[in-house]
């Protein structure tokens, strides 16, 4: 079984290697654990991005960076081909570990859930548990970890906090936002496991998204960076299915369209929703196109639109 | 000279060592031949699909995915850059080699050919020989090669049963369908020399090609992969010619465009001449668009039409 | 602090391993100096062109080939991802230094310049000298530099002329051609610089722009290439600004299309002018599209537009 902790591990080596060049900066704290900086004091940009985005998916992915045109503006976009959706995006970037210890606050994500079994469940559904020693994570938070958020994470990973190795960009960072985007084929996957499919059939998983400009502090840049999944993250997945009929259904339920919040920026939702998590619709969280094509079957399905208007006013550029 | 097969061999080592991530098989035969398996009994996927692309232009083109939208919907796709586009398309990628033995039937392409010499005049044409003592080959069929046909395979390109490594994809996988859409720019010169165009003039080559999903049995997805070509493939080529007004001639010809079977799915034509290869205009064979530049004359031409209408029904995919 | 000659040092490594294959041709002169041929007596190529512009951007960028759309004719294309904007695009690729000495003449770019401190007034401005001992040079020219050529070379850089490095493509080749586009996140940096921007500002830049064709002799090649940047290139950039309103004037005036001269193709500009530079409109030097995202102020602003119409009649590809 492929660790993914060692996957990260291996891409930590190299993001040391590569500190001054990357813009980032690791020290190491007093009980050993390594942090890397990629965007909370230090500038960070494309590279720390794309490092971040393949520590996330445990190098279980092509990633590239690409263009989109937004009714005729150019912006940067980030491209993923995973062989390994599920491990990849599921047992690795999927931000399911809340992390809040005292007043330090950030969303966890990365290999070291896979030791972790940040949420059990879904490591149930997926049957993976990783067994390294070392333990691997990206926060997405706008503080570095201290010491005692290191220990909390050793402890639920089972490792020597000298063995936590921890990459760090807030959502409101050039990282912050390539790695968000880079979550396009994840997003799928997850709304698809929300709604009740199997997401063990899942063999392949590609997927565009542009990558959103600094707008404003970390809570507008959620919503631009979810903007550009939601209004423009087109996705495609090969399955090992059997049953048309079902999958056709799965795959009408699945993108960001079918949610009843749809339509506007998601901040402008949060904002109405008195930004209470639990008063947005949670089908909003997918990309905008989903195109799935089974395998045994031979039945190919697509989904929903692309916004490029409403990502636009998200991102709000004006045009001079 | 390059030697395809030496740098064939490179790559084959990079995949041994890669199989649980790559999601492939490999097995060494009785006889010592390594056979490995990209999607006959295993998943394989977009690597795998990237390492038969490499395997098949013997390393000696620069290969991406990218997407290609058709008509709003987008759709994986491959990108192939290539300096050496008779080396690496015609004296390698080329399926030239119809493996026949016993009840075994493969298309045979990639590296092996250029010590084989399959066909021996295409060799002749580009005063291309390999003398590597290692055959690496690439198998298009739904079945593993046996002891006999890597004998058969052996003995046509001089070389030790246990020196012949064979990669192995069905037409109907994900890195089968890669690897056909990895054939754009080879497709292109391949219908260049079919209309008598020297191709020794062409230098370099670039093209871009839709990936086509899994739509049936191994007939029906040979009619997809190919459509990817003939109704969306985009290529561009430079030449060393200097006689414009012929080169116009055969740009104007050289598109599938100029097919009289052009305009409906691969598939639907072959059905309709009774699945008779010999019925079936061998002028369909040809990338949608070629443009050329000759850096002789200083003059471009370009000729032919992408079609994704035509593409979109090949590839079946019900919007939802 | 960042040493462009040795990451330049680096690349020099790798092409003098790979000439077969990237089809360049490498010779030591008398003096020691090793002078690559990219595309002066040698094919060069796609790789050729890649290696320039790593050399260019002194391997501090993220260079890959992709492809855009010209009112429906695909053209390859080059993209560039920089966190050093500055350092990469001014300290290196910028062509800075004219190199005239008897009868040869060529613009000189890339990390040797950064010893040179040509021009000194651009270093001051960004604060940056390179201490190696090697300089390794980009020349734009259609003639090899001989041992004249590098004893100016090397007294300029104050190293011995053993170190001196340099890579030759002339305009109308195809490495030139892609070197040349690869210039389009350059080119905007550039701009701004001209009317008055502080670039240090700037964190990191993203661009596309499509690669010419040949089309002629060097001076035509000249006017293609550059209408690939004005007429095309798409830039998008990060900076570390604040005032908002400066900014927003800085974009407005930035882009290709501010120019008098805007609207022909540079070549006939170029010839109306009577081939005198010192008559072209300086500010015609800038990417079509220029979008700029301010990680203080969190505003962004963008200006410009593409015209495929023109770059068409530039290139002068018949439809046939």
């Amino acid at each position: 079984m492929i660790s993914v902790n060692e996957k990260g591990l291996a891409i930590i080596d190299e993001m040391l290697d590569w500190e001054e060049d990357v813009k980032i900066e690791s020290k190491v704290l007093e009980n050993g654990a390594t942090i890397i900086d990629c965007g909370v004091n230090v500038e960070g940009g494309y590279d720390a991005g794309m490092y971040l985005s393949r520590l996330c998916l445990a190098d279980l992915a092509e990633i590239s960076y690409t263009k989109v045109d937004l009714e005729g503006l150019a912006v940067p976009a980030i491209q993923i081909a995973t062989d390994h959706p599920t491990i990849a995006c599921m047992a690795s970037q999927y931000a399911g570990w809340r992390i809040a210890v005292g007043d330090y606050f950030g969303m966890g994500s990365g290999p070291a859930r896979g030791l972790g079994l940040k949420p059990k469940e879904l490591y149930e559904e997926i049957g993976y548990k990783d067994e390294a020693d070392a333990a691997v994570l990206v926060m997405e938070s706008d503080k570095l970890p201290t010491e005692e958020i290191v220990e909390y994470i050793a402890k639920h990973c089972s490792v020597e906090p000298q063995n936590v190795f921890i990459a760090v960009a807030p959502t409101s960072s050039i990282a912050g936002s390539v790695q968000i985007s880079a979550r396009v084929v994840e997003t799928g996957i997850h709304k698809l496991e929300s709604i009740g499919y199997d997401i063990n059939k899942i063999k392949s998983g590609f997927g565009v998204a542009p990558i959103a400009p600094i707008v404003g502090d970390d809570t507008k840049c959620m919503g631009s960076t979810n903007d550009c999944i939601i209004y423009c993250g087109e996705t495609y997945y090969t399955v090992e299915d059997g049953n048309a009929e079902e999958l056709e259904d799965f795959v009408k339920k699945a993108p960001s369209s079918t949610s009843r919040d749809f339509g506007k920026p998601f901040y402008t939702t949060f904002k109405e929703a008195g930004f209470d998590f639990f008063k947005v619709d949670a089908g909003m969280f997918a990309p905008a196109k989903i195109t799935i094509n089974d395998l045994k079957s031979k039945k190919s399905f697509t989904s929903g639109r692309i916004n490029p208007g409403i990502l636009l006013e998200s991102f709000g550029i004006k045009n001079v």
